[in-house]
Protein backbone atom coordinates (compact mmCIF):
# COMPACT_ATOMS: atom_id res chain seq x y z
CA UNK A 1 0.00 0.00 0.00
CA UNK A 2 1.27 3.20 -0.80
CA UNK A 3 -0.10 6.73 -1.32
CA UNK A 4 0.93 9.52 -3.26
CA UNK A 5 -0.79 13.10 -3.46
CA UNK A 6 -0.49 15.64 -6.23
CA UNK A 7 -1.49 19.09 -4.70
CA UNK A 8 -0.71 22.88 -5.32
CA UNK A 9 -0.90 25.03 -2.14
CA UNK A 10 -4.31 26.57 -1.87
CA UNK A 11 -5.87 24.47 -4.46
CA UNK A 12 -8.95 22.27 -4.31
CA UNK A 13 -6.14 19.67 -3.28
CA UNK A 14 -6.92 21.15 0.24
CA UNK A 15 -9.27 18.73 0.49
CA UNK A 16 -7.87 15.23 0.07
CA UNK A 17 -4.63 17.07 1.77
CA UNK A 18 -6.42 17.58 5.11
CA UNK A 19 -8.35 14.23 4.85
CA UNK A 20 -5.01 12.07 4.64
CA UNK A 21 -3.87 14.10 7.27
CA UNK A 22 -7.02 13.43 9.14
CA UNK A 23 -6.63 9.77 8.36
CA UNK A 24 -3.46 9.47 10.38
CA UNK A 25 -2.50 8.06 6.05
CA UNK A 26 0.82 7.53 5.31
CA UNK A 27 1.16 9.12 2.06
CA UNK A 28 3.92 11.08 -0.10
CA UNK A 29 2.77 14.67 -0.82
CA UNK A 30 3.73 15.96 -4.33
CA UNK A 31 4.10 19.68 -5.07
CA UNK A 32 2.52 20.73 -8.69
CA UNK A 33 3.27 24.31 -9.19
CA UNK A 34 0.28 25.98 -11.38
CA UNK A 35 1.92 29.16 -11.78
CA UNK A 36 4.69 27.46 -13.52
CA UNK A 37 2.47 25.27 -15.43
CA UNK A 38 4.02 21.78 -14.27
CA UNK A 39 0.39 21.05 -14.33
CA UNK A 40 0.93 20.75 -18.09
CA UNK A 41 4.08 19.31 -18.62
CA UNK A 42 4.04 15.70 -20.12
CA UNK A 43 4.89 13.56 -16.89
CA UNK A 44 1.80 14.87 -14.90
CA UNK A 45 -0.56 14.89 -18.27
CA UNK A 46 0.31 11.13 -17.65
CA UNK A 47 -1.20 11.36 -14.60
CA UNK A 48 -4.03 13.19 -15.23
CA UNK A 49 -5.04 14.26 -18.75
CA UNK A 50 -7.02 16.87 -17.73
CA UNK A 51 -4.16 18.77 -16.15
CA UNK A 52 -5.61 19.25 -12.80
CA UNK A 53 -5.14 18.54 -9.14
CA UNK A 54 -5.94 16.60 -6.87
CA UNK A 55 -4.62 13.32 -8.00
CA UNK A 56 -4.47 10.84 -5.52
CA UNK A 57 -2.45 7.62 -6.66
CA UNK A 58 -3.25 4.86 -4.64
CA UNK A 59 -0.96 2.17 -5.55
CA UNK A 60 -0.20 2.92 -8.74
CA UNK A 61 -3.72 3.71 -9.56
CA UNK A 62 -4.52 7.51 -10.41
CA UNK A 63 -7.58 8.75 -8.85
CA UNK A 64 -9.19 12.26 -10.14
CA UNK A 65 -12.27 14.36 -8.91
CA UNK A 66 -12.43 15.97 -5.58
CA UNK A 67 -15.40 14.09 -4.73
CA UNK A 68 -14.08 10.52 -5.87
CA UNK A 69 -11.08 10.84 -4.07
CA UNK A 70 -12.88 11.71 -1.13
CA UNK A 71 -14.98 8.95 -1.01
CA UNK A 72 -12.23 6.61 -1.71
CA UNK A 73 -10.39 7.78 0.76
CA UNK A 74 -13.49 7.64 3.18
CA UNK A 75 -14.07 3.95 2.02
CA UNK A 76 -10.26 3.28 3.30
CA UNK A 77 -10.03 4.98 6.64
CA UNK A 78 -13.66 4.48 7.81
CA UNK A 79 -12.37 5.21 11.50
CA UNK A 80 -11.80 8.64 10.45
CA UNK A 81 -15.19 9.63 9.96
CA UNK A 82 -14.35 11.81 6.80
CA UNK A 83 -17.81 11.62 6.02
CA UNK A 84 -21.03 10.55 8.32
CA UNK A 85 -20.89 6.64 8.28
CA UNK A 86 -25.03 5.92 7.46
CA UNK A 87 -27.68 7.04 7.00
CA UNK A 88 -29.58 10.50 6.11
CA UNK A 89 -26.80 12.11 8.15
CA UNK A 90 -24.45 10.74 5.30
CA UNK A 91 -26.77 11.77 2.12
CA UNK A 92 -27.31 15.37 3.53
CA UNK A 93 -23.37 15.44 3.88
CA UNK A 94 -22.89 14.26 0.41
CA UNK A 95 -25.29 16.63 -0.57
CA UNK A 96 -23.53 19.74 0.79
CA UNK A 97 -20.15 18.18 -0.82
CA UNK A 98 -21.81 17.85 -4.36
CA UNK A 99 -23.06 21.44 -4.22
CA UNK A 100 -19.91 23.17 -3.32
CA UNK A 101 -18.23 20.63 -5.96
CA UNK A 102 -20.42 21.40 -8.86
CA UNK A 103 -21.82 24.88 -8.38
CA UNK A 104 -19.52 27.20 -5.72
CA UNK A 105 -16.63 25.66 -6.60
CA UNK A 106 -16.99 25.80 -10.38
CA UNK A 107 -18.51 29.36 -9.66
CA UNK A 108 -14.93 30.50 -8.60
CA UNK A 109 -12.88 29.23 -11.51
CA UNK A 110 -15.18 31.89 -12.93
CA UNK A 111 -13.89 34.75 -11.33
CA UNK A 112 -10.07 33.11 -11.51
CA UNK A 113 -10.20 31.85 -14.78
CA UNK A 114 -13.08 33.24 -16.63
CA UNK A 115 -10.75 32.48 -20.40
CA UNK A 116 -11.98 29.34 -19.55
CA UNK A 117 -15.36 30.41 -20.52
CA UNK A 118 -14.93 32.90 -23.64
CA UNK A 119 -11.68 34.18 -25.95
CA UNK A 120 -13.27 37.39 -25.52
CA UNK A 121 -12.02 40.09 -23.24
CA UNK A 122 -14.90 42.09 -23.09
CA UNK A 123 -16.77 38.55 -22.24
CA UNK A 124 -14.48 37.69 -19.85
CA UNK A 125 -14.72 40.88 -17.71
CA UNK A 126 -18.84 40.46 -17.32
CA UNK A 127 -18.71 36.51 -17.00
CA UNK A 128 -15.96 37.41 -14.28
CA UNK A 129 -18.11 40.26 -12.73
CA UNK A 130 -21.16 37.70 -13.05
CA UNK A 131 -19.68 35.47 -10.90
CA UNK A 132 -18.54 37.50 -8.18
CA UNK A 133 -21.74 38.49 -7.54
CA UNK A 134 -22.51 34.79 -7.46
CA UNK A 135 -20.03 33.64 -5.39
CA UNK A 136 -20.90 36.04 -2.77
CA UNK A 137 -24.67 34.42 -2.84
CA UNK A 138 -23.50 31.33 -2.43
CA UNK A 139 -20.89 31.97 0.24
CA UNK A 140 -23.75 33.32 2.19
CA UNK A 141 -25.57 30.15 1.55
CA UNK A 142 -23.10 28.34 2.73
CA UNK A 143 -22.52 30.10 6.08
CA UNK A 144 -26.36 29.27 6.58
CA UNK A 145 -25.61 25.73 5.71
CA UNK A 146 -22.77 26.06 8.27
CA UNK A 147 -25.27 27.35 11.17
CA UNK A 148 -27.74 24.93 11.34
CA UNK A 149 -24.71 21.93 10.83
CA UNK A 150 -25.39 18.97 12.45
CA UNK A 151 -22.97 18.98 15.33
CA UNK A 152 -19.64 20.68 15.45
CA UNK A 153 -18.40 19.75 12.57
CA UNK A 154 -19.93 20.08 9.26
CA UNK A 155 -20.43 16.35 8.86
CA UNK A 156 -21.23 16.87 12.67
CA UNK A 157 -19.49 15.27 15.39
CA UNK A 158 -15.95 14.29 13.61
CA UNK A 159 -13.95 16.77 11.30
CA UNK A 160 -13.70 15.78 7.79
CA UNK A 161 -14.28 16.34 3.92
CA UNK A 162 -16.87 19.26 4.38
CA UNK A 163 -14.98 21.10 6.74
CA UNK A 164 -11.85 21.12 4.49
CA UNK A 165 -13.62 22.13 1.28
CA UNK A 166 -15.48 24.97 3.32
CA UNK A 167 -11.99 25.88 4.02
CA UNK A 168 -11.18 26.38 0.81
CA UNK A 169 -14.09 28.02 -0.50
CA UNK A 170 -14.21 30.86 2.43
CA UNK A 171 -10.58 31.13 2.06
CA UNK A 172 -11.18 31.88 -2.15
CA UNK A 173 -13.36 34.41 -1.34
CA UNK A 174 -10.45 36.23 0.47
CA UNK A 175 -8.96 36.92 -2.95
CA UNK A 176 -12.28 37.66 -4.62
CA UNK A 177 -12.92 40.62 -1.87
CA UNK A 178 -14.56 38.94 0.17
CA UNK A 179 -13.80 39.51 3.98
CA UNK A 180 -13.82 36.02 5.39
CA UNK A 181 -14.86 37.50 9.14
CA UNK A 182 -18.30 38.93 7.52
CA UNK A 183 -18.91 34.93 7.09
CA UNK A 184 -18.92 34.48 10.74
CA UNK A 185 -19.42 30.75 11.24
CA UNK A 186 -17.83 29.66 8.28
CA UNK A 187 -14.99 31.53 9.50
CA UNK A 188 -14.83 30.61 12.83
CA UNK A 189 -15.26 27.06 11.42
CA UNK A 190 -12.12 27.62 9.08
CA UNK A 191 -9.75 28.71 12.05
CA UNK A 192 -11.42 26.12 14.58
CA UNK A 193 -10.02 23.25 11.63
CA UNK A 194 -7.28 24.62 10.73
CA UNK A 195 -5.91 24.85 14.47
CA UNK A 196 -6.19 20.92 14.65
CA UNK A 197 -3.11 19.14 14.74
CA UNK A 198 -3.78 17.13 11.69
CA UNK A 199 -4.83 19.58 9.63
CA UNK A 200 -2.31 22.30 11.04
CA UNK A 201 0.02 19.78 9.21
CA UNK A 202 -1.30 20.78 5.65
CA UNK A 203 -2.26 23.94 6.24
CA UNK A 204 2.10 24.33 6.83
CA UNK A 205 3.09 22.12 4.58
CA UNK A 206 1.04 24.24 2.15
CA UNK A 207 2.47 27.75 3.98
CA UNK A 208 -1.68 28.66 3.90
CA UNK A 209 -2.61 32.03 5.03
CA UNK A 210 -6.67 31.52 5.98
CA UNK A 211 -7.23 35.25 5.32
CA UNK A 212 -6.17 36.55 2.31
CA UNK A 213 -8.51 39.30 1.98
CA UNK A 214 -6.95 42.61 1.49
CA UNK A 215 -8.81 45.56 2.64
CA UNK A 216 -9.41 48.53 -0.16
CA UNK A 217 -6.97 50.94 0.13
CA UNK A 218 -8.74 54.09 1.78
CA UNK B 1 -41.56 4.42 3.70
CA UNK B 2 -42.44 6.67 0.66
CA UNK B 3 -40.57 7.81 -1.90
CA UNK B 4 -40.87 11.13 -3.82
CA UNK B 5 -39.35 11.98 -7.48
CA UNK B 6 -39.73 15.36 -8.77
CA UNK B 7 -38.47 15.03 -12.15
CA UNK B 8 -38.52 17.37 -15.95
CA UNK B 9 -38.89 15.69 -18.91
CA UNK B 10 -35.99 15.45 -20.36
CA UNK B 11 -33.36 16.94 -17.66
CA UNK B 12 -30.92 15.88 -15.56
CA UNK B 13 -33.52 13.87 -13.22
CA UNK B 14 -33.66 11.10 -15.65
CA UNK B 15 -30.77 9.62 -13.97
CA UNK B 16 -32.43 9.51 -10.31
CA UNK B 17 -35.74 8.76 -12.26
CA UNK B 18 -34.18 5.78 -14.39
CA UNK B 19 -32.49 4.42 -10.93
CA UNK B 20 -35.56 4.34 -9.50
CA UNK B 21 -36.77 2.18 -11.95
CA UNK B 22 -33.89 -0.10 -12.30
CA UNK B 23 -34.01 -0.51 -8.37
CA UNK B 24 -37.70 -1.72 -8.91
CA UNK B 25 -38.46 0.78 -6.10
CA UNK B 26 -42.30 2.10 -6.00
CA UNK B 27 -42.03 5.74 -5.84
CA UNK B 28 -44.79 8.73 -6.89
CA UNK B 29 -43.06 10.27 -10.19
CA UNK B 30 -44.27 14.43 -9.56
CA UNK B 31 -43.84 16.29 -12.70
CA UNK B 32 -42.55 19.79 -12.52
CA UNK B 33 -43.18 21.79 -15.95
CA UNK B 34 -39.53 23.52 -15.79
CA UNK B 35 -40.66 25.43 -19.55
CA UNK B 36 -43.68 26.98 -17.28
CA UNK B 37 -41.43 28.07 -14.28
CA UNK B 38 -42.79 25.26 -11.69
CA UNK B 39 -39.93 25.34 -10.28
CA UNK B 40 -40.07 28.88 -9.15
CA UNK B 41 -43.48 28.45 -7.40
CA UNK B 42 -43.88 29.11 -3.53
CA UNK B 43 -44.56 24.92 -3.39
CA UNK B 44 -41.41 23.68 -4.83
CA UNK B 45 -39.51 25.88 -3.71
CA UNK B 46 -40.28 25.37 -0.29
CA UNK B 47 -39.14 21.55 -1.30
CA UNK B 48 -35.76 22.76 -3.04
CA UNK B 49 -34.80 26.91 -2.57
CA UNK B 50 -32.69 26.42 -5.27
CA UNK B 51 -35.68 25.97 -7.62
CA UNK B 52 -33.96 22.90 -10.06
CA UNK B 53 -34.88 19.07 -9.98
CA UNK B 54 -34.08 16.45 -9.06
CA UNK B 55 -35.67 16.33 -6.16
CA UNK B 56 -35.99 12.67 -4.07
CA UNK B 57 -38.11 13.13 -1.29
CA UNK B 58 -37.60 10.11 1.39
CA UNK B 59 -40.00 9.46 3.73
CA UNK B 60 -40.33 13.14 3.83
CA UNK B 61 -37.12 14.37 4.15
CA UNK B 62 -35.87 16.22 0.40
CA UNK B 63 -32.35 15.49 -1.15
CA UNK B 64 -31.13 17.45 -3.69
CA UNK B 65 -27.84 16.62 -6.00
CA UNK B 66 -27.64 14.18 -8.49
CA UNK B 67 -24.44 12.76 -6.90
CA UNK B 68 -26.30 12.43 -3.54
CA UNK B 69 -29.58 11.03 -4.79
CA UNK B 70 -27.58 8.69 -7.06
CA UNK B 71 -25.53 7.87 -3.62
CA UNK B 72 -28.83 7.37 -1.19
CA UNK B 73 -30.43 4.96 -3.72
CA UNK B 74 -27.28 3.24 -4.01
CA UNK B 75 -27.48 2.43 -0.38
CA UNK B 76 -31.21 2.32 -0.27
CA UNK B 77 -31.04 -0.35 -3.19
CA UNK B 78 -27.82 -2.44 -2.86
CA UNK B 79 -29.01 -5.51 -4.92
CA UNK B 80 -29.28 -2.92 -8.15
CA UNK B 81 -25.71 -2.08 -8.43
CA UNK B 82 -26.81 1.29 -9.12
CA UNK B 83 -22.60 1.67 -8.83
CA UNK B 84 -20.13 -0.86 -8.83
CA UNK B 85 -20.12 -2.09 -4.53
CA UNK B 86 -16.78 -1.38 -3.56
CA UNK B 87 -13.07 -1.18 -4.47
CA UNK B 88 -11.33 0.84 -7.08
CA UNK B 89 -14.25 -0.58 -9.37
CA UNK B 90 -16.23 1.97 -7.30
CA UNK B 91 -14.34 4.69 -7.02
CA UNK B 92 -13.75 4.65 -11.19
CA UNK B 93 -17.30 4.99 -11.54
CA UNK B 94 -17.89 7.57 -9.03
CA UNK B 95 -14.85 9.76 -10.75
CA UNK B 96 -16.86 9.48 -13.75
CA UNK B 97 -20.30 10.05 -12.10
CA UNK B 98 -18.62 13.57 -10.45
CA UNK B 99 -16.99 14.59 -13.31
CA UNK B 100 -20.15 14.17 -15.59
CA UNK B 101 -21.59 16.37 -12.57
CA UNK B 102 -19.17 19.19 -12.02
CA UNK B 103 -18.04 19.25 -15.62
CA UNK B 104 -20.28 17.70 -18.52
CA UNK B 105 -23.30 18.89 -17.02
CA UNK B 106 -22.08 22.69 -16.13
CA UNK B 107 -21.02 22.77 -19.60
CA UNK B 108 -24.17 22.14 -21.33
CA UNK B 109 -25.39 24.49 -18.69
CA UNK B 110 -23.74 27.62 -20.69
CA UNK B 111 -24.92 26.26 -24.12
CA UNK B 112 -28.70 26.44 -22.52
CA UNK B 113 -28.72 29.04 -20.08
CA UNK B 114 -26.30 31.17 -20.75
CA UNK B 115 -27.97 34.40 -19.28
CA UNK B 116 -27.05 32.06 -15.81
CA UNK B 117 -23.16 33.73 -16.93
CA UNK B 118 -23.39 37.40 -17.56
CA UNK B 119 -26.30 39.83 -18.06
CA UNK B 120 -24.58 41.22 -20.99
CA UNK B 121 -25.64 39.74 -24.30
CA UNK B 122 -22.73 39.27 -26.74
CA UNK B 123 -20.98 38.08 -23.94
CA UNK B 124 -23.87 35.11 -23.45
CA UNK B 125 -23.57 34.64 -26.84
CA UNK B 126 -19.63 34.37 -26.61
CA UNK B 127 -20.14 32.44 -23.22
CA UNK B 128 -22.41 30.20 -25.75
CA UNK B 129 -20.45 29.37 -28.69
CA UNK B 130 -17.26 28.84 -26.43
CA UNK B 131 -19.13 26.39 -24.51
CA UNK B 132 -20.76 24.36 -27.32
CA UNK B 133 -17.13 23.81 -28.88
CA UNK B 134 -16.33 22.46 -25.56
CA UNK B 135 -19.14 20.28 -25.04
CA UNK B 136 -18.08 18.43 -28.35
CA UNK B 137 -14.82 18.02 -26.58
CA UNK B 138 -16.53 16.74 -23.59
CA UNK B 139 -18.72 13.92 -25.36
CA UNK B 140 -15.78 12.85 -27.40
CA UNK B 141 -14.26 12.52 -24.02
CA UNK B 142 -17.14 10.28 -22.89
CA UNK B 143 -16.96 8.38 -26.05
CA UNK B 144 -13.24 7.16 -24.83
CA UNK B 145 -15.27 6.68 -21.81
CA UNK B 146 -17.47 4.69 -22.66
CA UNK B 147 -15.44 2.74 -25.38
CA UNK B 148 -13.18 1.52 -22.45
CA UNK B 149 -15.71 0.68 -20.19
CA UNK B 150 -15.30 -2.27 -17.56
CA UNK B 151 -17.69 -4.68 -18.68
CA UNK B 152 -21.55 -4.39 -20.93
CA UNK B 153 -21.74 -1.32 -18.63
CA UNK B 154 -20.37 1.96 -17.45
CA UNK B 155 -19.95 0.29 -13.84
CA UNK B 156 -19.56 -2.98 -15.58
CA UNK B 157 -22.15 -6.03 -15.23
CA UNK B 158 -24.95 -3.93 -14.27
CA UNK B 159 -26.73 -0.62 -15.48
CA UNK B 160 -26.91 1.42 -13.52
CA UNK B 161 -26.40 5.44 -12.47
CA UNK B 162 -23.62 5.82 -15.03
CA UNK B 163 -25.62 4.81 -18.36
CA UNK B 164 -28.25 6.98 -17.24
CA UNK B 165 -25.89 9.99 -16.94
CA UNK B 166 -24.35 9.37 -20.24
CA UNK B 167 -27.76 9.08 -22.13
CA UNK B 168 -29.27 12.14 -20.74
CA UNK B 169 -25.96 14.37 -21.31
CA UNK B 170 -25.86 12.32 -24.89
CA UNK B 171 -29.22 13.13 -25.84
CA UNK B 172 -28.68 17.27 -24.92
CA UNK B 173 -25.99 17.24 -27.52
CA UNK B 174 -28.67 16.79 -29.96
CA UNK B 175 -30.17 19.97 -28.94
CA UNK B 176 -26.71 21.53 -29.39
CA UNK B 177 -26.16 20.18 -33.21
CA UNK B 178 -24.08 17.30 -32.09
CA UNK B 179 -25.22 14.36 -34.16
CA UNK B 180 -25.41 11.20 -31.49
CA UNK B 181 -24.50 9.07 -34.25
CA UNK B 182 -21.22 10.47 -34.85
CA UNK B 183 -20.61 9.12 -31.02
CA UNK B 184 -21.43 5.55 -32.03
CA UNK B 185 -19.93 3.78 -28.46
CA UNK B 186 -22.35 6.13 -26.42
CA UNK B 187 -25.27 6.17 -29.21
CA UNK B 188 -25.19 2.16 -28.62
CA UNK B 189 -25.14 2.34 -24.96
CA UNK B 190 -27.44 5.09 -24.81
CA UNK B 191 -29.56 2.64 -26.87
CA UNK B 192 -29.35 -0.38 -25.24
CA UNK B 193 -29.47 1.21 -21.39
CA UNK B 194 -33.33 2.65 -23.20
CA UNK B 195 -34.56 -0.57 -24.59
CA UNK B 196 -34.10 -1.87 -20.93
CA UNK B 197 -37.94 -2.76 -19.73
CA UNK B 198 -37.68 -1.20 -16.28
CA UNK B 199 -35.82 2.27 -18.41
CA UNK B 200 -38.45 1.98 -20.68
CA UNK B 201 -40.96 2.64 -18.30
CA UNK B 202 -38.63 6.12 -17.68
CA UNK B 203 -38.60 6.60 -20.87
CA UNK B 204 -42.26 6.17 -21.70
CA UNK B 205 -42.96 8.62 -18.77
CA UNK B 206 -41.16 11.41 -20.09
CA UNK B 207 -41.68 10.74 -23.92
CA UNK B 208 -37.98 10.67 -24.38
CA UNK B 209 -37.09 10.98 -28.10
CA UNK B 210 -33.07 9.66 -27.89
CA UNK B 211 -32.42 11.62 -30.69
CA UNK B 212 -33.21 14.92 -31.54
CA UNK B 213 -30.66 16.29 -33.09
CA UNK B 214 -32.01 18.04 -36.64
CA UNK B 215 -29.61 18.19 -39.34
CA UNK B 216 -29.37 21.42 -40.71
CA UNK B 217 -31.48 22.31 -43.87
CA UNK B 218 -29.83 21.43 -47.07
N1 LIG C 1 -13.48 18.73 -11.24
C1 LIG C 1 -12.20 18.72 -10.55
C2 LIG C 1 -11.71 20.13 -10.48
C3 LIG C 1 -10.27 20.26 -10.02
C4 LIG C 1 -9.76 21.69 -10.14
O1 LIG C 1 -10.54 22.63 -10.29
N2 LIG C 1 -8.40 21.85 -10.03
C5 LIG C 1 -7.79 23.15 -10.15
C6 LIG C 1 -7.22 23.65 -8.83
S1 LIG C 1 -8.48 24.06 -7.66
C7 LIG C 1 -6.59 23.02 -11.10
O2 LIG C 1 -5.84 22.07 -11.04
N3 LIG C 1 -6.41 24.01 -11.97
C8 LIG C 1 -5.28 24.09 -12.82
C9 LIG C 1 -5.63 24.40 -14.22
O3 LIG C 1 -6.85 24.35 -14.56
O4 LIG C 1 -4.71 24.68 -15.00
C10 LIG C 1 -12.37 18.11 -9.17
O5 LIG C 1 -13.48 18.11 -8.62
O6 LIG C 1 -11.38 17.56 -8.63
N1 LIG D 1 -26.29 20.64 -9.19
C1 LIG D 1 -27.60 20.09 -9.47
C2 LIG D 1 -28.04 20.56 -10.85
C3 LIG D 1 -29.49 20.29 -11.17
C4 LIG D 1 -29.91 20.93 -12.48
O1 LIG D 1 -29.06 21.36 -13.29
N2 LIG D 1 -31.24 20.94 -12.71
C5 LIG D 1 -31.79 21.58 -13.89
C6 LIG D 1 -32.39 20.57 -14.87
S1 LIG D 1 -31.13 19.56 -15.65
C7 LIG D 1 -32.95 22.48 -13.49
O2 LIG D 1 -33.77 22.12 -12.64
N3 LIG D 1 -33.02 23.67 -14.10
C8 LIG D 1 -34.13 24.55 -13.91
C9 LIG D 1 -33.68 25.94 -13.66
O3 LIG D 1 -32.46 26.15 -13.45
O4 LIG D 1 -34.54 26.83 -13.67
C10 LIG D 1 -27.54 18.55 -9.41
O5 LIG D 1 -26.43 18.00 -9.57
O6 LIG D 1 -28.57 17.92 -9.14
Amino acid sequence: MSLQLYYAPGACSFVPHAALELAGAAFEPVLVKLHKGEQRSPEFLALNPRGQVPVLVDDGAAITQIVAIGLHLDARFPAARLLPPAGLARTRALELFAWMNNTVHPTFTHVFMPAKFTDDAAAQASVKAHALARYRELLAELETAVAARPGAWLGGEAPGLLDAYALTLLRWGGFAGIDPTTLPQTWALAQAFAALPAVARAVERERLKLNVHQPAAA
